[in-house]
């Protein structure tokens, strides 16, 4: 028996011990190393998510781990290869799939919220989600490369280039590790972020960060830019404000790439995409070819995610991450330790 | 002597003779001969835009009529050639010019608004305006040019591309133009327009246009179809529920391209961005090849710009004509004639 964490109801976590059927044809069984805590874990945890979520249900999309059982008809894959997944399943017959945007599936399947996720210690997913990781790459870093593939889809979508001014909106986990991805890519980057431990963070990492609370963020850019305005925009904030800062900090033809989910509509200054031949675009998730560049800049140190790691607590101690998580700030990224041997694993 | 209508302050136009001084070097002397009515000049007509345009100022930048007097170091023009202006001029040193988006200017001067218009029976404008029109082209249809490369412009910025579905939401001169030209690239459109009158222009020439007062257009777009959306929309109305529908009727990966101007910040669906990748992409003005290939598009009648001509007034009836556009409505386009002898035009 093993054991994982279930969402019961708004602000009930606990752990329980979890059934391990053998994997199906087509599936692999998984023992998680490390399962980060993830933004929308929070808002699942919130309950702001309870028409879509089955409680009781096992939460986790960030992870590492190890193969431990093959099934049926799955080749190039056999128990002890490290693996993260990409935890998408879709219907390939929508009109989005069979436009060739998968990841936006109209009935994406999106495993860790619709379907059970990592946070236990046995998972058993399809084989076509696996990613491999090289043996060199530390499991626990190896649980930043699913966050890291959102920030490689999100700068790809915005076609950062060499040499570009961008401003990130948020410093968050995403927020970071847009900047980071976005500078190896070559730009230029300034963060914008209310929290000064978050600031602080960007700043050993060697970004610069502005505080919006006490700086002219437009007028920073201005100077920053010479008057021309920023190239790129990410809004990873969610508020109302840091969609204000993102538009008005673009240049003529900026772009801005919206990461963020906003729950309400906005109020957007139009009229300033239009007299600036301004570009929004919604960039969701990621597809493969961003998981595996993910996976490199992971394994070559470019993302420091051992630098992002704020805390690992055991699986045990999960429902307490969240509830300590829930007053934000001071932490980057929590993960879960599923390894532990105490915790009641089956060798 | 000649004549030239003026805007005084809100609601008031005059006629009054105006100097012709000889056209100074890089400039031509041009006899208008058909001047179109924009939405914007109304917008100055209704003193919307007195920040901006210094009283009193001759209106008018959609046109047509033949050369007069060349200046020095003009090449290439002589009197008699028959032109339309396009009329910008931007001063070749800001960011927007020197990333070459020089229709973007930051300090654009647009002639017509910011400087003297072309609503007058002699108008002195730089060489470098002008666009030369084929004998073939009668110089009334020609008026429609500009706001041709107008909808030429958008379309190129929203990519349409041969076989996609595309939603004009608004049915006025330009939402008509976008919806001509989009066919001409190959997609199948529907118009979105509340006027019964300009419904049934659209579909007189071959448009399929659907009253948003009493259908449901996401639904008949999701019919329409088979569930996808649309591949395009393109925002004209500049009203709140126009931007809502924009966004409402797309598919994955939809691409809104935003024309209209929105004076004020306007509540925006942006999970729906997040969700379906959307991209929303501001289209202002055009640039010369938009104009190029809006002569073609005029001249080889796939713009059937007679039929999108409601009435010609002579130059002395400007003031009355602006006075009865403000009913709305019943119109497309009003020209004013700048020919008539009787009006006073030197010869």
């Amino acid at each position: 028996m093993t054991l994982a964490v279930r969402y019961l109801s708004a602000r009930t976590l606990d752990t329980a011990p979890a059934e391990n059927p053998s994997p199906g044809p087509g599936e692999v069984e998984i023992a998680p190393a490390y399962v980060g805590i993830c933004g929308t874990d929070l808002h699942i945890f919130h309950g702001d998510m309870d028409a879509r979520v089955a409680a009781p249900a096992v939460l986790g999309h960030e992870m590492s781990g190890r193969i431990v059982r093959v099934g049926a008809g799955v080749e190039g894959w056999r128990p002890g290869d490290a693996v993260t997944v990409m935890p998408l399943r879709w219907d390939d017959s929508c009109p989005a799939c069979r436009a060739g945007h998968q990841h936006i599936c109209q009935h994406l399947d999106f495993i860790g919220i619709d379907s059970p996720g990592a946070m236990q210690q046995r998972w058993t997913v399809p084989a076509a989600t696996l990613i491999r990781l090289p043996e060199s790459l530390a499991l626990d870093r190896a649980a930043l490369v699913e966050p890291t593939a959102v920030a490689v889809h999100d700068v790809g979508r915005a076609q950062v280039t060499e040499g570009e001014k961008a401003v990130v909106v948020g410093g968050g986990p995403v927020g970071i590790l847009i900047s980071l991805v976005a500078r190896a890519a070559g730009a230029d980057v300034r963060v914008v972020e209310l929290s000064p431990h978050r600031r602080r963070l960007a700043e050993e990492l060697g970004l610069t960060a502005w505080d919006p609370a006490h700086a002219d963020v437009p007028a920073l850019v201005g100077e920053w830019t010479s008057g021309a305005g920023a190239d790129v925009a990410f809004e990873v904030s969610g508020a109302q404000g840091g969609v204000d800062t993102a538009v008005d900090v673009l240049g003529a033809r900026g772009r801005l790439c919206l990461v963020a989910i906003h729950a309400r509509p906005r109020e957007v200054n139009l009229h300033r995409f239009f007299w600036r031949e301004l570009t929004l675009v919604g960039a969701r998730l990621y597809d493969r070819s961003d998981f595996e560049h993910a996976v490199t800049l992971v394994a070559d140190g470019i993302i420091p995610a051992q630098r992002l790691i704020s805390k690992v607590v055991p699986l045990t101690q999960a429902p307490a991450a969240f509830e300590a998580l829930e007053g934000g700030g001071d932490v980057m990224k929590i993960l879960v330790d599923c390894t532990d041997d105490s915790q009641g694993a089956a060798q």
